[in-house]
C-alpha cells in the first residue's frame, strides 16, 4: 500500500515541486561557507525523519533578514529530499481567505501529508500567514493556534513528516510562543562582506573585474564602512536595475548604498 | 498568443487609461528639475520590467506631502509605459466595500494583470486603501496583508508586472511593515521656493508679471519667510479661488499663507 | 440635456430645500460683522464652483462652538446658491442605520449629485456622522474612510459639486486626518460681547430696553466678567425659558450665567 | 386633526401612565424645600413646551445619587403635565435586546411622540440604557449616538416634545459628550440632614417619637457624624427591614449606618 | 388564583429544590456562631418579602472566599423559605450558551418567578455568570446589564421576589457597579481558628481525638501560625484525600498546609 | 444498569485508550525518584474517586516545563486507573473549530463521562485549548469559562469523575483564575542533573559508556555549568538527531547545549 499512497498523492506532488522551483529562480549562489552548512544541516534532518523508528514529526524554523534566501533554501532542501509528498504552504495562495479558510487549508495540507509515508511541508513566511503587523501588535490568533497544534501533532502510524518554516521575525515567533514549538532552527545570513558581495557579482556576469571593484569601493565610500549586510535577493534585483543604466557600477553602488542605509536605520 | 492576450485585456485597457488621464487634468508642470528626474527614474523601471529574463515583478513607492502630485506622476508614467495592461486601483471605486470585497478587487486586478505579458498597476493612496486612521491607530489588517502578499508574489511564467503605489504617509508604511516590501521608492516634492512658485503662476496665465511679484512678496510678508512648501495641487486650487476675487493677488496671498501656516503647524 | 438632468433631480430638490429651511427657523441675526463675512465667503466658493473649467469639486468645513449657528449658516448658503441640486446629509435621518447603511446613504447622495450639473451637499455634524465619542476615542472608521474618499473624488465630466460640512470638533477632524481633506474652512463665532448679546435680545422683542440692561448687568455680576461666549441657539432658547417666568430678565440672567459658567469649565 | 392624533395615541397613553405611576409607589415626601423647587422647575419647562411658537423640543437631565428619587420625580412631572402622549423608556423593558433593537425601540418611541401635538418622554437611567460599565469604560456607542441625535432632532411642524432623562452619572454623561445635548439640568438631592431624615420617619408612621430620636442618635453615634447623605429609596427599604426585627430602631440605625458608610467610602 | 399560580409553577418547583439540595451534600456544619447569624439574617429577609405591602423585590449578595459555603447557605435559606417558587440560576446549566442565550435564560427565570406570589431565585457565582476574567479584565457586558436591570425591576402587582446571589469577588462586583444594586449583603467566613477546624474534623468522624490534635499541631508547625483561613469545602475534600493515605493525619496536615500557603500567597 | 452504561461507552473507550497510548511512545523512564512519586500520587486520587461516598468529582493539574512529560504521565495514570471511561481532550482534534464548537466538544465529553460510573478525562495542554497567546494577552474566554464551570460541576448521582489537566503555564492558569478551580496539583520536573541525564542516555542504548561521559562533559564545558534543565522529550529527540551524525556525542552535546541556553535565556 506504499505505492497506493504514492499514487494518491502524485498529482499534488508534481504541482508543488514546480511551485517550489519557482522560488529558487535565482539559483543558490555559494557566496559563503554557511550556505553549504545549511544544506548539510537540512540533509541531516531529512535522514532523521526518513529513519524508521525515530520521532515521526520534525519541524525546523529557517529565520533570517528579508531577502536573505530563506524560501529558496527551504525549497531546495524540500526538493532534494526526494520524499514522495512535498508541498508549499504560502499566503500567496490565500489572498482573500478568511482566518477559518486559512486554517482549513493548513489542516488539509497536513492531512494530505499524513497519507504519504514520507512528506515535507514548507510553510513560507509564518508571520505573513498569521497576519502579523507590528502595530498593536495584531495577528490572527486562530491561524496561530492551528499552527502550534499542527507542529506538535503526531502523524498516524507509519507516516513521517518534516516541516520547514521560514520567517524574517524570529523575535515575533518567540513573542507568539511559537518559536519553541520547533525542534530546531537554521539561521540564514545576509551577504555580509565585500568578498561575499564580489562572489555574487562575479556569478551574475554583469560586471567586468574593474567595474566590480569600482562599485564595491564606491559603496564603501558612500556608506562609510566595509560592511554590506544586504539579502542576496535585493542584490540580484539591484544588479538588474543597474543594468538599465548607462553607468552600471555607479547606479549599482547608489542602489546598494541606500539599501544598506535603510537596513541600518531599521536597527537604530 | 501575445496578441491573443492583448485582445483579452483590451476592454480593460481603454477604460483605465481614461481613468488615469483624469488624474492629471492639471498637466505636469516642470516647476523644478526634480520632476524630470522622477519621470526619468520611472522610465528606468519600465525598461527593467520590459527586459525578458529580469525579475518579473517590480514595485515602486511614490511618497510625498499631500497634493504634491504623486497620483498625477504615477498616472503619467503608467500611460507613458505603453504597456498593454494598465490599471488604477483606488478607494474611490470602493466606497461601501467590505474589507473582503476590497481584497477581492485587488486580487482580481492582479489576476487580470497576469494575463497580459506586460502590465502596470497604480495603487493610489495606500494608506486610504487600508483604512488608516492615526488614532489608535486603526487600519484594515485584511487589506494590508493582501497588499503585502501581492507585492511579493511572482507572476506566472512569461508575465511581467510593474506596480506604482502612492502614499502621503511613508512613515505609516514603515510602521505597517509595508515599506520594505517595495523594491524602490521615489520622493515627490512640494513647490518649495519662490522661483518654483513663480513658475507655476506663470504657467497658469492668471497673473500679470506685476501681480505675480506682489502676490509672492505679500506671502513672504505674511508668513515671515521665503519658504513655500505647498503641494502643486493646493496652489492650482488657490489660483482658481483667487480668480473669483476682485483683488486676485491679494486673495491668492492670503489663501497661500494660511496653507503654508497650516503645513508648518502640522509639523510642530 | 441640462434640463433633462434638472428634471431628474427635481423631486429630491424640493424635499431637501424644505429640510434645509427647517434648520434656520430662528433666522440669521446679524449680531456681528462676521456673519456677513461668512455669507460673503460662501458666495465666493459658489461662484468658483459655478465657473466652467475650474476644479469640479470644492469642500468647505464650517466649525464653531455648539449652537453657534453652523447648520443654519450652511443651510442659508446652500439655499442661496440656487444650484439645481441641494441636499442635506444628517445623522437625524440615519438613526438605527448600520455603518454600512450610512456609507451607502452617503454614496447615494453623492451619486445623485453627480447627475446635476451643479450641486451643493451639506454634511451636518461630521463628528456625529462618524459616531465620534471622546472616550477611547471611538468612531466609525468605515464612515470616516468613505467621507475622506468622497471629499477627494472627481465628479464625472461636466458635473461640479460644492460641499459644506459642519462640526463642533475642529480638533477631532484634525486627529482623524479629515480636516486637511477640505479645501477651505470657515470659523463660526459665538455671541461674544455684551453688544452682540444686546443685538440678539433686541431682535427677539421680548425685553424692554430697561429689562435688557438689567439682564446684561446681572449676568456680568454673576459671572464676574463682561465676556459672553455663548452660541446664538442657546441664547434664543434661554429667551424662551425666561419668558415663562414672572421675572423675565432675572431668569434670563440666571440661565445665561450658568451656560457661560458651563462653557468656561469645559475649557478649564 | 388634533383629536385624530389624540385618538391614535390613546392606547399607548393609558399603558404608560400606569407604568409611570408604578415608579412612585412610595409617594413624593416633601422632606426638603428642594422637592418643591424641582416640581416647580418642571412646570416651567412644561409651560415653555406647551406655548405655540417656542422651540418645539426641550430636554432636561435629572441627576442625583442612587435612590434619591430621580425616576419618581420625573414620573410625577410627566403625569402632571397632562400632555396627551407620555411614555417611559426603560432598560427594564429591553432585557435581551440587541443594541440595534434598543435603538429601534427608542426611535419608535420618538416617532410615536411626533404624532401627538404635545408629548413627554421619560428616558430612565441613561447610563443603563447605553450599557455603561466603569471598567474600560465600556458602553454601547450605537445607542449613545442614537440618543444624541434624537435629543437634537426637530419634531415635525406643529409637534412639541419634552424629554426628561434620569442618571446617577452626571460625570459619565459629560465624558460621553452627552450632557451638553440637554437644554437644562435638575439636581436631585439625597436626604442629607437629621431633620430631613426625621421627616421621612414621621411620614412612615413606623416609629414612635422616642424610637425615632433613639434611632437618629444611634446613627450619629455609629457613624460619628450628624450628616446623613442617603437616598430616600434606601431609607424607605431600611424602614421595612427594621420593622421585621424585634428592636426596630436598633436595626434601623445599623442598616442606615452601613448605608452611610458605604456611600462615604465610595467617594474616598 | 393563588392556587392556580401554585399549580402552574409546581413542576419547576420540584426540579429546582432537588438541584438546590445537591449543593449542600456536605450538610451545614455549625463550626462557628456566624453560621447561625447568617441563617437568622436570611429568615429576616424572607419575612420582609413575605409581608404584604412591603417592597416587592429584595436582593441579597452573599460573598466570601472560595469554598466557604456560599452556595450551600443560599440553597439552605431558599429551601427553608417554603416559598412556592424557588429556582437556582447557575452557569453549570449554561455551558456553550451565547451571551444572548444566557440573558434569555435569566429573563425567563424572572418571568417564571413573577407568576408565583412568592419566589426565591438563587443566582450562583455571579462573576462566572458574567464570564469575568481578571486579565483585561474581560466580562460579558450583555449579561451584566441584564442582571443590573432585573435586580432593580419591580415585579407585577401582588408578586414578591427574593434574590440571593453568591460571589467570591465582592470587589469585582463593586468594580462592575453591580454591588450597589443589592439591598443587603451577607459575608460568609472561612474556617479560621483551630477550634473551628477541630469542630469540622469532629463532625467528619474520620479522626481519633489524638489524630485530630496531631494533625492540627502539625499544620501549625508547617505553616508557622495558628491561623487557618480555609473554606469548609476544601477541608471536607482534604479529609477525603487523607483517608486514602496510610498516614491519615499526616497527609491531612500536608494538604491543609499547602492550601493555607496558597491562600496566603494569593493575598501577598 | 452498570453493565448497560458500560456497554454504551465501550466504543469510545477503546478508541481513546489507543489515543492515550500514542502519547507515551517514548515510555516512562524513571530518571528520578520523583517519577515514582507522581505515579503514586495519581493512584491515591484514583482510589479517592473510586471510593463510594466521597466527592464525586476531583480535578488535578499537572504542570511543568515544555516537554517534561506531562502528557505522557497523565496518559499513563489514566490508563492504569482501569476506569471504564477514559478520554483525551486535545486541541489536536479541534483544528479549525470555532470557540463554540470547542465548548460543545468539551461539554459532550463530560456528558459522555457522566454516563459511566467511573471516568477519567485528560485535558491536554489547557493553555492551547483556550488559545492562549502571551501577547495581549489573548485567549478564548468562551472556552475558559466552560472549563471553569465543568471543573466545578457535580456529576449526576452515582457517577464519579477524575480529571487530569496538563499545562506548561501554571502562572497563566493563575492569571486566568483557573488554577484554584483544581483540587490538587502535580509538578512534573525536567531532567535536571547530569546523573538524571546519564540515566536517560543509558536507557536509549545509543551511547557507549565513554561517548556518554564525553557528551556530558562537553555539555558542561559549553554551557559552563553542571545543571541540565531540559525536558525528557527534547532529550529523546536530541539523541535521534545525534544518531544521524558521524560524531554522535559531539552533535548531541551541541544540540543539548543550545537547548539549555534557550531555556536559560527564556527566564532571564
Ligand atoms: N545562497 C542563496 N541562498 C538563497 N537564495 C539564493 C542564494 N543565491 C541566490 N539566491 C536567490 O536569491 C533569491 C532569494 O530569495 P528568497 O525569496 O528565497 O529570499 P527570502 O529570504 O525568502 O525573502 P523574504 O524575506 O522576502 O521572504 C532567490 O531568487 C534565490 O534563487
Ligand atoms: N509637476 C507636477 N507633478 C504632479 N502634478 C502636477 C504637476 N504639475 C501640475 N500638476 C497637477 O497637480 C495636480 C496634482 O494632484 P495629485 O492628485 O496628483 O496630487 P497628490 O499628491 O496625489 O495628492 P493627494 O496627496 O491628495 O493624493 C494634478 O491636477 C496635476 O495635473
Ligand atoms: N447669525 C446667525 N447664524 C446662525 N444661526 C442663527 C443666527 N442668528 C440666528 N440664528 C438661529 O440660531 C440657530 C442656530 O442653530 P444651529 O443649529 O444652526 O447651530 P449649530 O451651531 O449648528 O448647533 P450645533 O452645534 O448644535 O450643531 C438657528 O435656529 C438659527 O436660525
Ligand atoms: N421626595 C421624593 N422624591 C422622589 N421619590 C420619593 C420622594 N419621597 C418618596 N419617594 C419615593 O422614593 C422612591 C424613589 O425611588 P426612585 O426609583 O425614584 O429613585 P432613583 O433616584 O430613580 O433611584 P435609582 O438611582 O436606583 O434609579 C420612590 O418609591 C418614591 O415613590
Ligand atoms: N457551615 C457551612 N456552610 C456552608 N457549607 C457547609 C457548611 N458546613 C458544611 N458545608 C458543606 O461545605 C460545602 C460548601 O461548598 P459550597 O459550594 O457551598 O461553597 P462555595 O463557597 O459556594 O464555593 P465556591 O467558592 O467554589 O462557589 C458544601 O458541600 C456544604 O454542604
Ligand atoms: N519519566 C517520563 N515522564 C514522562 N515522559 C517520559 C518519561 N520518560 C520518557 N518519556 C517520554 O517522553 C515524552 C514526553 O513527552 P510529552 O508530550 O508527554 O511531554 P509534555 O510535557 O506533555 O510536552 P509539552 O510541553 O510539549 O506538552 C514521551 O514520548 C514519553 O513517552
Ligand atoms: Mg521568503
Ligand atoms: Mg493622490
Ligand atoms: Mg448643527
Ligand atoms: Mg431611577
Ligand atoms: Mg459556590
Ligand atoms: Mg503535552
Amino acid at each position: 500500500d506504499f505505492l497506493a499512497a504514492l499514487d494518491e498523492v502524485k498529482p499534488l506532488f508534481g504541482a508543488s515541486e514546480e511551485e517550489l522551483e519557482k522560488r529558487m529562480l535565482g539559483g543558490i549562489i555559494h557566496f559563503s561557507g554557511f550556505i553549504n552548512d545549511i544544506l548539510e544541516e537540512g540533509r541531516l534532518y531529512i535522514n532523521q525523519v526518513r529513519k524508521p523508528g525515530s520521532t515521526p514529526i520534525l519541524s525546523i524554523a529557517l529565520h533570517g533578514p528579508p531577502g536573505s534566501g530563506k524560501t529558496a533554501l527551504a525549497a531546495k532542501m524540500a526538493i532534494d529530499s526526494g520524499f514522495p509528498f512535498i508541498k508549499l504552504v504560502s499566503s500567496e495562495d490565500m489572498v482573500g481567505f478568511s482566518e477559518m479558510q486559512k486554517v482549513q487549508q493548513l489542516d488539509k495540507t497536513f492531512r494530505d501529508a499524513y497519507k504519504s509515508p514520507l512528506s515535507v511541508i514548507v510553510i513560507d513566511s509564518v508571520e505573513m500567514l498569521v497576519d502579523w503587523v507590528p502595530i498593536g501588535p495584531r495577528f490572527s490568533n486562530t491561524v496561530l493556534v492551528a499552527l502550534k497544534v499542527l507542529l506538535g501533532k503526531q502523524p498516524p502510524k507509519g507516516r513521517r513528516l518534516l516541516i520547514f518554516a521560514t520567517t524574517t521575525e524570529r523575535s515575533v515567533l518567540t513573542q507568539l510562543d511559537l518559536f519553541n514549538r520547533f525542534d530546531a532552527e537554521i539561521a540564514v545570513p545576509n551577504v555580509n562582506t565585500q568578498k561575499e558581495l564580489a562572489h555574487v557579482l562575479n556569478h551574475s556576469g554583469a560586471f567586468s573585474e574593474r567595474d566590480q571593484q569600482r562599485a564595491i569601493s564606491e559603496i564603501q565610500e558612500i556608506t562609510g564602512s566595509a560592511e554590506v549586510g544586504v539579502g542576496v535577493k535585493k542584490i540580484l534585483t539591484a544588479i538588474e536595475t543597474a543594468k538599465q543604466d548607462q553607468d552600471v557600477p555607479g547606479r549599482f553602488a547608489r542602489v546598494m548604498s541606500s539599501a544598506i542605509a535603510a537596513n541600518r536605520s531599521s536597527f537604530a
